[in-house]
Parts: C-alpha cells; structure tokens; sequence
C-alpha cells in the first residue's frame, strides 16, 4: 500500500501557501443568489478550474449548464484497476444581509481565535479547498494520485440547484464513479469525525384554494359566500393527527424502516436534547412523539407548512371574506419515497378534505430524493479509518435531516454510493453573518482527504 | 294633520339649488382614512354647520371626538308634546382608488344618465343632503318643523366610528330623542322604497400563534420544532362544523330566534340568489346550509377568517418552520349577542384546540353590538306609509348583513329604536370607483322624508 507520508509532510511544509489560496477564493463575492453577482460567480468557476489545472489535474472546465455554470475536472491515470471516486463541493456562497452584524466585511477574510471568518468560510468554500490542498500536496509529494479522481464543484447550489438534474443528465459520462464523496456539511460537534451516510429528500408544494371571484365584504356576504381561508385551514390541519404523525393515506407506506443496528448507534450518540430544546425555544417539541428525536429529524419523514397568507394581513381589522388563501408545503423525505407520489398523494389528502364550494389548485415546486449508503459498504469503514487516524478517535456515523440536491442526484440519478465528509460545524454560521471555519479543521481535513484517497487507492 | 304640500312644492320648486349643495359638498374631498385629507375632513363637518345654520336649525356646532369632528344641530321649537327624531348621517367618504378606473375625477360631480356621479354621491353625503334640503324647505315652506329635530352628522364612518362610543358618553344630553333615524345605506333594489329594521353586529378577534423563537430551517428542524401554521390550522378549522355552522360552543346560545311572521315576510322578498352566486363567483355558496339564504345573510350570525399570514409566501419555495402566525377573525353579530361575551367564546374554543406546543395570544380589534327595531313599533308604520305615498307601492322591511356603528350605538348605547332609511342602491359603487346616486333617488328622498316628518309630527 502506498503511504500518504510524504504527502503529509508536504501538507504540513505548505500550510500557509494553502490558506492564501482560500483567501483568494474567499475574496471573490461568488453570490448565486444576486444576479448583480453573475460576474463574480463566472470569476470564481475560473479560478476553481485554473486551480485544478495548476494543482495537476489533467482535465478541467467550466461548463454551462440552464443556471450558474459549473466546474468538471479529472485525473484519471491512476489505472482501470485503481477506484474512481467522484468530489463534489461548490463555490457559490449565501447572501450576506445583513451587513451590519458582520464583524469585518463578509469579503476581507480574517483569522481570529483559531477561526477562518469569510462568507463561504465554512459553506462551502473552505471544505473545497481541503479537497484541492490535498490534492496538490498529493501531486507535489507523489507525482500522481493514488487513485482516479473527479471533481465536479457547483455554481447553484445556495438557489437549490435548479439546473442540477439537466447538468447530471447532460455530463452523465464524466461523472462515472464508484464513488461519490460530498463535502458541504459539519461535522457532529467539534472534535467529533463525522461519516455522513444519507440525507433526508424533498417535495414542495404550494396549494392555492379560490372561493369568491374577488374580495367580497364580509358583512354583507358572510353566511352566503364561502371563504377559502376556512377551506385551506381545514384542508391542512387534515394533515397531520393531533399528535403530530402525518395523517396523509400513505404517506409512510414506503418509508424503509431503520434496522435494530441503526437504531442502537443513533441511541448511542450524544445528542444534547436540552439544548436543542433551547434552541428551538418554543412551550414545546412536535413532531412523531413515539420516536426519539434522532430519528424523528434524521430517520423519519415530515410533513410541514413553510408560509401561508391569504386576506388581509395588516396593522388593523379589514372585514373582507378573500378570494384566496394560499400555503407553501414541503415533506422531508426518507429511503424509499418518491417525492413526485408523496406530491400526489399530499395533493389527494388536501383535495379530499376541501369543501365543494372553493376550487383547488397544487402544484410542485420543487423536489429532490433523500440518498442513503449502507453502512456496510466498505468506502464507509475505510473513511473512518481515515478520520480516526487524523483525529485520534472514532467517527460517529450521521445522517442529516437538510436535503443536498447534489446527494441527491448523484445517488439516486447516477447510483453512486455517496459518503458526506463535512468539515464544518454546526455553529459555524453557515447561513449567518460572521461565518467560520475552524482552522484546525481545515487542517485535519486535508490529512484525512490525503490519507482516504490512499486507503481507497490501496484498497 | 300639517300638511307637507307646501314643503313638497318647495322642493319641487329648487332642485336645482339643492343639487348646487349637493355638489358644493361632494367637491370637499373628506377622505377620513387619509391624513393629509385631515383639512378637508375639517372643511366638510364646517360646511355641514354652517348649513345647518343657514337652513333654520336653531343650534349646529362642529365637535370634536378623540378623532375625527362630528357636527351637531337641533331644533327643538315644537314643543314637548311633538316627538324628537335625531337624523344620523356622516361626511367623511372612502379613498378614491384606484383613482384610473373613474370616468370623471370623484371630486368633480358630473351628472349622467340620471345619475349624480362623485365619491360620496351615494355614501354618505347625497343621504345627507337629502334630509338637508328636506329641513330647508320645511322652513322655507311652513317657518318651523313639524316635530323636534336633532341632527347627528359623523365624521369616521369610513374608518369604523373608532371614536363613537366615547362621542356619544360625552354628548348624551343633545342625543336625547325618541327615534333615530339612519340614512348611510340602500334600498332593497331600483323602485323598491325599503324600511331597514336591523343590522349585523361585529367583533373583530387578531390571534397570534408562536412557536419557535425563530425561523427555523425546515429540514434540519422538521420533525423536532412544532410549526405555529399547523397549530394555527387546526385551531381555525376547529371553528367550524364541515357544513359551515359555527363550532364554537355557545356561539349560537343567546341568538333571538325570529318569529314566524319575519321568516314569511323574508321568504316573501324577491331576493335573486342565481345572481348573488354569480355576484360571489365562487364554485358553492356556503354557510348554515340549513337556513334560507337571506335568513343567513341577515339573521344569523357569522364566524369569517379574514386574513392569515405567517412564514414564507414570497415566490418560489423557502424552507423554513415559521416562528409565527397570526389570523384576523370577525364574527357578524345578531341580537342578543354580547360582543365581548363571543369574543371570549371564540378565545377559548381556539386555545382548547392549540396545541401545548405553541403560545397563543388573543386579542379584540374591535365590536358593535347588533340592533334590531321591533316591526311593530309605530314608526316603522309610519315610515312606510310616507315611503308608500312617494313610490306607490308598499316599501320592503329588510336586515342588513354589515354593521353600521353608529346604528349599534344608537340603539344599544343611547336606547333608541332606530330606522334605517337607505336611498342608495345595493349596486352604486358604495366603496369602488364611479360612485352615483340615482337622481330620482335623490328627489323621491327629500319627498319622503318631508312626509315622514309631518306624519311623525302628528302622531
């Protein structure tokens, strides 16, 4: 087996040649978001793929896709009877509103009290550049990687990835893997290695009930004309039984159950139950009471309303009966729902508990399929081998309750077991102003990259 | 008996100085909603005093409310053995938008096709020139009235009388009177002369349901975090029965069945329902499926959602479990229901049905008692017949489904059987752009009220 020694020390000899590449990137306002950024985020695909030139790869471009391009790379001599695993990270970055709580400007890196501060710090940026400071010191130490590499870093991935599927379709031959590995995420807690195995999917739906042609007063109407917003409230509150459980008629038929095995690590996590009740801050926790709460937000489906309105929502009291109200639903989805039958089947139960007198309209907005890898597969034990030798301790093994449309596509699109190695953290701000990364786990992160792309090439 | 004829034929006589008024008035652009229209609202309660002066009343002032001005005026030389009527109309009209779908500017009276066109043509201050010219001529014709007249003109009807509670406390001793009579609404339809006996009470509920502190994220929380919006669903839906009867327990205790003989007079009305529903346009009317529509619509009291809003309901879709929702609810009010009594009925009825989960807070935006004269009160006969000897036919009785504040407070605060007696149309563009008033509306007004007066007189 070749020994990733060499590429270590290389790490460690060019620490700050590999934090002055992340500034650079860092520096480059690459919001997918705002279309005045449309510049800056073309600017950061080109210095994505300059990088991976410059670092070795053999292949590497920017390429259009129906949104933000996108950046492919490869490096492919490792040999047919070495694996190929596919890299995915992205280089668009959140919004930065509101300004005024950053403690330095958003675009002007700093490192404070062991933390990298930037947008894009943590989300996703800094992870990127673990995966390429790896990769250089690989090339530098070795001459070669120990197996065949691809990359492929998104420009969309804050708006939700709307071209994703089309690109995946379009690109399908050069994102041919025995392996996919996503690093766009955190780590369970600080000092905790995480092996992230799946991710939960999405459907959103936003349903629309008519009753009056148009806003009608409801003195002089109320007790003829029907009122939507009556109609939706009862269409949703239909949706779920009192204590929580998605009443939707088959909703959970093809919900995979979580084996014994699961269930008992899942236990054995330390999940601070008080402290997320404190974060939530509300009288009370919802959702599947007969689950504990690991499963609940990782293992099991929901269902909830993400914005409603309809009539008069203003300071003071206006007495119309509307002609329509409207909400926006979206279902977290597990292995094996499908998100188009879970919108079918959501749309009959909204459909079935609507009053003949309003007229209902549903459509989809959105949708991504959840992605689990089997916990045997053998990428997983040798992952954390490489974080246990990079952190002196056994990982935990995660799933998420957040959807990654890229986890989703390159699983359930191109069947490629797919592994999340994140390397940021729950705290770091990912969404918010005064995002970080932890310097140390930027770090480690490049030695347990180094270290798994030589397990795997050996295996 | 006095007789009116001299009166009518004085009327009869100055038309056209009686819509030279009318128009003098209409062109004050009063808009109580509007603060910059605060002069105007002024300009319009100093031109009704100085009218009121002009005419013959014995006293008129402009007195101020903890809002907007009212105008106050009597004649009370008839002596105590005639009765007192106090006349009810207000100055104050609705905005003017959208300000493009006018014909003709609003404050620019122009008349077509036998209609006066102007905001406030028919509501309010074409009404009220009608009992203005109608006192005008008396004087002009006969030197005194043939009963005492108090005259009550308001200046916030259009903004809900947020004032008139406190305005009538402070001025009791002037409001003294044994009937009222209301004219701020419409005839049952064209030709059809119409005695209002009653009106739709009012409470008006916000309720705000919170669940987390913040929005949360949707995926990352779904499942553990409960959503104020389901909370909120359920507890709007718990409201009603399937088939629109109002849930809430002992909404419906203290509502006065009516008599036989009104079910038949309603029933007996040429009420067109193929019309109101294409009016309303919706797929089904609703309501308390088991009353006729017109018992509904007048007689039964209402529980309507008016507004709903919380979480994301922008374009697109946003994946977020609100920290909030919030509805507005009113219900439409029949005798003898309490408003503050129902609107802790419906309190109660949302919190048993809101989970622990969440916090809830409820709180009143406003009430109007109903009111309801009883058909065989004098008046109502004697009303009608001056109805009947100016269109020569017998008048219609008829409720009305809004609320009217000032006919609440009248009746409930001061105790006087009050009339209405509307010379709108339910079609003249009350609150929309092209306000009119039927010209012979107009002209038949000022008859009928003479001969109301001097029936009244006699009496």
């Amino acid at each position: 087996m070749s020994r990733p020694d060499a590429a270590l020390a290389r790490l460690a000899a060019t620490r700050d040649d590999q934090l002055a590449r992340l500034d650079a990137l860092l520096r480059i306002p690459s919001i997918s978001a705002d279309p005045e950024r449309r510049g800056d985020v073309h600017a950061a695909a080109e210095w994505v793929r300059d990088e991976l030139l410059a670092l070795g790869m053999e292949r590497a471009d920017v390429r259009p896709s129906n949104g933000q391009p996108a950046v492919m790379g490869e490096w492919l001599s490792a040999g047919p009877d070495r694996p190929t695993v596919l890299v995915y990270a992205h280089f668009d970055v959140q919004p930065v509103d509101p300004l005024g709580l950053w403690t330095a400007p958003p675009f002007e890196p700093s490192i404070r009290d062991g933390r990298i501060y930037a947008r894009g710090a943590s989300d996703d940026k800094g992870q990127l550049m673990i995966h390429l400071a790896a990769l250089r010191a690989l090339f530098e130490a070795d001459g070669r990687l120990p197996l065949n590499i691809r990359v492929f870093v998104e420009g969309e991935e804050e708006v939700g990835s709307p071209s994703l599927e089309a690109f995946l379709d379009a690109n399908r031959p050069d994102l041919v893997a025995d392996l996919a590995v996503v690093s766009d995420g955190s780590m369970f807690a600080e000092g905790v290695p995480s092996v992230g195995y799946g991710v939960r999917g999405l459907v959103y739906l936003e349903v629309t009930v008519r009753g009056p042609r148009q806003d009608l007063h409801s003195g002089i109407y109320g007790g003829g004309a029907p009122n939507p917003i009556h109609a939706l409230a009862r269409m949703l509150a239909s949706l779920h039984e009192p204590a929580g459980r998605v009443a939707v008629p088959g909703f959970y038929d093809r919900v995979r159950p979580i084996s014994d095995e699961e269930r008992r690590r899942l236990a054995g996590l330390d999940f601070d139950e008080s402290a997320y009740r404190a974060q939530v801050g509300a009288p009370d926790l919802a959702g599947e009471l007969g689950f504990p709460l690991v499963e609940r937000l990782w293992t099991r489906p929901t269902l909830d309303v993400n914005g409603i309105d309809g009539g008069f929502a203003g300071e003071g009291a206006k007495t119309i009966i509307p002609a329509l109200a409207r909400a926006k639903l979206s279902a977290r989805l597990v292995p094996d729902q499908d998100p188009l039958d879970i919108a079918g089947l959501i749309e009959a139960a909204l459909r079935a508990a609507a009053p003949s007198s309003v007229a209902v309209e549903v459509r989809v907005l959105g949708r991504a399929p959840a992605a689990l890898v089997a916990l045997d597969h053998p990428a997983v034990g040798i992952a954390a081998e490489a974080l246990e030798a990079t952190w002196d301790r056994p990982p935990v093994y995660q799933r998420g309750g957040g959807t990654i449309p890229a986890v989703g596509g390159l699983s359930d699109r191109l069947g490629l077991p797919t592994l999340m190695l994140g390397f940021g953290l729950p705290t770091s701000n990912a969404h918010a102003p005064d995002e970080w990364l932890l310097l140390d786990n930027f770090v480690r992160g490049t030695e347990a990259v180094v270290r798994l792309w030589h397990r795997l090439g050996a295996g």
